[in-house]
């Protein structure tokens, strides 16, 4: 059986004390792409179009890194040891190369495996993130803090403020994620427990704090790596995008017109294949 | 026969009191591609690895403005000017709808196109270029004033300068670039005469020129737009690309890692994928 992002089942594997769940699907025998989460999301907030949209051309690996949803173990309040825990992650599976995919806080842990392990990571690709002092990190921006301070009557409904922009077109595109995002219907993640977000936000603080030559680590990524993100993301500033491209080696920067923090999905299909242009379709 | 960049006519159309010269080949039927030179250059200045990329799903034109090589009368000392100038000769084809190219000054005029004439326009291209009041525009930057200011014993090498980093990567492919742009045997365009340059600095130092709200005028252009640079443009700085991808209302923005002012020659197939996918190829 072919499997997809609605039917992959969750697995797991053993490694640094933690077990880790994670789900693997798509076209095997090249280099896998590893898919690392935003802010208190699990598998299960990844849009299927996307995942789906790569598995066509190559493996997808979905996982949650330690402490989040089906998988054991705590947050650790470093993106230091989080890197460190999704490399043993990745190792465990006994793989050696892999392209690493990171969006938001995803891309922070990202960016630690490619300086933790660099020989492990092929290509890298950075969406709606930035690098270690950018601007807006350390104090989350004020429009963050705000969509994430509301409620909603539908908690769903935080995802079309965090992702996408005011403007009624990007908003009807959130409204077809949410459907997506909903269509698996089986074994779904459990929602993260209630110490998932301080301890992101504590690592998140120490990630952004003023340092002097915040960005001067950056000259040690030196694979090739594509930077995306929406020209309007509130939540990680889009100038960060622009600083990790101008300050990484070898970094392509793609920016979405009318997209916030989640323009992959709000334009699946072109993301799908400017990423498969840069990986090697 | 079906026409190359190297085997195009050059064909003349008179309007607005000049007689412009130009070229026409590719994929007749759909919107037209007009592509908008660079600073003292001629149609023999576009890599053929790009315009014939581009001929084969589209018709492609290029063309020589007021004063410039083949192309008769005076070059005059404001974009707005080139950019009527321009309108005048598209109109003088029959055409009432075409994809603009433009090339660093180039794309000064594209702007000025699109906002005199902005039912003439589909879509924009803006490669290497910048907004009005843009970083480092009035003065010409100092590297721009280095490299155009030095003499050189082939003077095509010159463009090893302007287009390409230092990087040995992106030297070699200059020079694969050198020999495309002499592939083209006969009937070349000639050099512009030596009124072109102080003319075009002339009107860049006006486009330079700092001003209250520089940014603003570039809300009226309304058209979906492709903003492509070089992360690393010495003649017209790539901060620039970013502020139009922001201040546009519907832009999308490229930038090629280890790339100067000519990213679409280091990169010719890769450039003509990626503006394919956004004109809808």
């Amino acid at each position: 059986m072919i499997h997809t992002h609605q039917t992959a089942p969750t697995q797991y594997v053993e490694a640094n004390g933690i077990r880790f769940a994670y789900r693997r699907f798509g076209k095997a025998g090249g280099v896998p792409i590893v898919f690392n989460q935003h802010f208190t999301g699990t598998m299960e907030h990844w849009d299927p179009a996307v995942t789906d949209g790569f598995a066509k051309d190559r493996e997808v690996i979905l996982f949650n890194n330690a402490g989040v949803s089906s998988s054991s173990g705590e947050v650790p309040t470093t993106f230091e040891e989080m890197g460190a825990n999704a490399i043993a992650f990745i190792k465990a599976l006994g793989l050696t190369q892999v392209d690493v995919l990171g969006f938001s806080i995803g891309g922070f842990i990202a960016q630690e495996i490619a300086l933790q392990a660099p020989d492990l990571v092929k290509r890298l690709v950075l969406v709606g993130t930035g690098p270690r002092g950018g601007e807006g990190v350390a104090t989350l921006t004020p429009e963050a803090q705000k969509i994430f301070g509301a409620t909603y009557d539908d908690p769903d409904h935080l995802w079309l403020r965090v992702h996408f922009t005011h403007s009624e077109k990007s908003q009807v595109a959130g409204r077809e994620f949410l459907k997506r995002f909903r269509l698996r219907s089986e074994n779904r993640d459990p929602e993260v427990n209630g110490k998932v977000a301080p301890a992101q936000i504590e690592a998140i603080v120490k990630w952004g704090a003023p340092q002097e030559n915040p960005f001067e680590y950056l000259k040690s990524i030196r694979q090739p790596t594509l930077v995306v993100n929406g020209g309007k993301d509130v939540i990680i500033y889009s100038v960060n995008s622009f600083i990790l491209q101008q300050h990484l080696p070898n970094a392509q920067l793609i920016l979405y017109p009318d997209a916030n923090h989640g323009s992959p999905y709000q334009h699946p299909e072109l993301f799908v294949k400017h990423v498969s242009l840069f990986l090697g379709a």
